[in-house]
């Protein structure tokens, strides 16, 4: 997705705001690090409820700002409040401690063995940057401060530049529930780029465009001591209807197509940007009609709907591309018109400058040959978050294999559509680069947490000196793994 | 640990050499990937009956380019094998695979709940660069390319200089038990650059020095398309004697710190390379005289012993330093002279060039004259591999609590020696920078696994297009969390 022009000011300001927020995240950290997991799950349970009593005003500021529409903003109100508690499920349960226990053993070949026990501990206080297009489940108390709470770890926010005042109020309404320090709210791209290299800082989280996620990547990286960067930047979340189901259900596929391209206005970083369909599907009808059908809404920004009508303008402007469906330009600048693109795979095996993110309403369309003109092409297509089959079941099953096999994807959806993340302990919300800038990890579900978490091992430390969770007498309850081997 | 000078040849025969290995490794990728996990299993105990079968001959060839001794070398052998063997208990055991299930749920608030499976899949070929202190431990079949086989990613090993023969009749062993193309080794400073940034390699392993490590983390870092990169650098392992320790102990715990510091010449990446102890502490003629009745042995190389001496000298010539025992230079130009510095406390803080690295056997005796003068010394250091508390477990409970919370490692050890890594599944050999470039992963113990493997998750894919571990009818007996909350 696309960012907003930075704002002019002084470099100075915004290192001093960055610090002065780390300030308070280093001084709270120590304390949060050692609270009883009952007690960091109230928080998170607390953070929720704080954000369902305020979900009425909440969500008007967040329309003011984003222009999502009441209902949508609602609804991800209360995913928000889920993914909170999911999270305190979490600490609750201890197992995201990871606890494991090797007891001695004088006896063991090659060399006797110490008694050795590992769990994970906050890597300390970490920077989140938030996303436009997810004012609340990916914002101030999204889903990377909701894990790195979990984790106990300290969040300054560098709020998005497309909702401030929502990032100040949500921020504000946590202020009876949390510790002073733990949870800060700072403004400013170069408040932001302060944060990634302040040395309190020790993790970054990060949702947007994949030119700024790497540019702060870089910064991560080239600290004198590098730090962890969690990126989610750009996927192209192709979509593969094999010649079986197109056949069968063609047109329910396509209008199914056309709800998931154009829900919330395209704005989703799972939107299915490419569907592959095969050569003389005979549907261009549906697919125009369809898409014509849609009215334009406002996007999140001006920023938004200005580089998506110059993306989209380039993509409809290249020779190996015909449009299916392109209105004009609606008289409100701040909307975009939802839009289908046409080309054939042999086209984007040549011409890979097409495969690129158009953030907002509009896909390509791309027709395939044969099954070998469709993997040749699927092999050439980059990391996503997301790859969708849809499929016959038992005509496709050798197809769908090497399907399978040929996209590169952190989640995969078998006749169904990529938008709607589920939070779920087994989701995955990642993938290779540029998907994302670590495939390890993902940034939805209960496996968030480990990012911000690092382990020690203690040796031969008696009972007491240890953590409670290495205890043997296990004071916590959380689960261990004792002489488990693998 | 220092580095060997580059041997001069052409750029473009190394990228030659180093596409050569990559593209027999991607050819060897997907049925590595595919392979059921006994027979992963197999190979691995394959490689380990291998290596035991040829251990004198393998013993013999390292001993003659390394110099660590044969009875040392024989004992790495063995831990090796151990290595190799624990990696295919993993295996067979599968819950290295993370297997999570959850079942769909049509009533789930505030979305209906899709089916969702996850699981790790391997990240593709990998490099690893073998170290030169372990010439099997951490070399071409060592922890590195064994946690890599045994997630089912393909490893091009970049040999160690120091012992090149070994690596190529090491390599050669494993033919008769490895398929073509799983296992390659390579040769050349600049080979392995070019290694880094190959388009089919997915990862990077690295153990050794903290420039030559953090050279190649930003080659990695900046590719197209940046991949992990896993280095093991330098760490200064501080051990902390308290008072009432030294009272009770403190020749005891002098002899031992000899042992350890001088145990394989120093040239391990835990030898303790700070000691602090309280001021008056009156053991400075046990210090002497143990660390002078330790005779001078060979090091690992010409390049180690220069880079030994100079270092030693660096620090000897500092002002704020004094010798305890600093021997005159060995004539063998490859042999390193046992030696012990000293500072105080106080001078560490006004001087942290101090804190280096001193590869080989010497270390720096650190007075401190109160709790307030060792704890605010100690936040000053640098992350570490391990830390180690020396203390009487009753009188020190308060300090021993600050002391923990004070050091940043990734193993802490009480009233031991840090010298000595258990492989254990609970080991964690890692740590926050400079010790790795990801304090997330261990190099050592089960969990190195890790590394190598993302999670995909499968959405509403019908069981039989599923891969086998996330099948309900689990025909690999794998572990499956299934409908497991947190």
């Amino acid at each position: 997705m696309p960012t907003p022009a930075p704002s002019p000011d002084g470099a100075s300001a915004h290192a001093r705001t960055a610090a002065r927020a780390t300030a308070q995240a280093r001084a709270a950290a120590p304390a949060l690090a050692a609270l009883p997991l009952p007690a960091r799950a109230r928080l998170l349970r607390g953070l929720s409820h704080a954000l369902g009593e305020n979900a009425v005003h909440l969500a008007a500021v967040a329309e003011e700002e984003t222009r999502l529409g009441t209902e949508r903003l609602r609804g991800e109100i209360r995913r928000t409040q889920a993914q909170l508690e999911m999270f305190a499920d979490v600490v609750e349960a201890g197992a995201f401690l990871d606890v494991m226990i090797d007891p001695p053993d004088p006896a063991a070949r090659p060399a006797p063995r110490p008694d050795i026990r590992r769990m994970l501990v906050p890597l300390g206080p970490v920077a989140v940057f938030s996303a436009s297009n997810f004012p609340f489940a990916f914002s101030v108390l999204g889903g990377d401060t909701a894990s790195a709470l979990a984790a106990g770890c300290p969040v300054v926010v560098k709020a998005h530049e497309g909702h401030p005042r929502l990032s100040d109020l949500t921020r504000e309404l946590t202020a009876a529930t949390l510790p002073a320090g733990v949870l800060s709210v700072v403004h400013g791209r170069e408040t932001g780029r302060s944060l990634v290299t302040d040395p309190v800082i020790r993790a970054v989280g990060f949702t947007g465009s994949t030119s700024g996620g790497r540019a702060l990547f870089g910064l991560a990286n080239s600290r004198p001591d590098p730090i962890p960067f969690y990126g989610e930047l750009g996927s192209l979340n192709p979509v593969v209807v094999t010649p079986a189901a197109g056949a069968a259900r063609g047109a329910d596929i396509v209008r199914a197509y056309i709800a998931s391209v154009t829900l919330g206005q395209g704005q989703f970083c799972t939107k299915p940007g490419l569907l592959f369909l095969p050569a003389g599907h005979g549907l261009e009808d549906h697919l125009r009609q369809g898409i014509a059908a849609v009215q334009p809404g406002p996007l999140l920004g001006d920023w938004i709907s200005t580089a998506y009508r110059a993306t989209l303008a380039e993509l409809a402007a290249h020779p190996a591309v015909r449009p299916l469906h392109l209105a004009e330009e609606p008289d409100d600048p701040r909307a975009g018109a939802p839009a289908l693109l046409t080309t054939s795979a042999e086209e984007v095996r040549a011409c890979p400058e097409l495969l690129r993110e158009c953030f907002g309403p509009a896909s390509l369309v791309i027709t395939y040959t044969s099954a070998d003109d469709l993997l040749d092409t699927l092999h050439t297509l980059p990391g996503g978050l997301t790859a969708t089959i849809h499929g016959q079941e038992r005509e496709d099953e050798l197809l769908v294999r090497r399907l399978s096999a040929a996209l590169s994807a952190g989640r995969l959806v078998w006749n169904g559509w990529p938008t709607g993340v589920a939070v779920t302990a087994a989701m995955h919300h990642g993938g290779p680069w540029p998907a994302t800038t670590s495939p390890l990890h993902t940034s939805v579900g209960s496996r968030a947490v480990a990012r911000w978490m690092r382990p020690v091992a203690y040796q031969n430390m008696p009972e007491e000196l240890l953590p409670e969770p290495l205890q043997r007498a296990n004071p916590w309850n959380v689960p261990q793994q004792v002489d488990g081997g693998p």
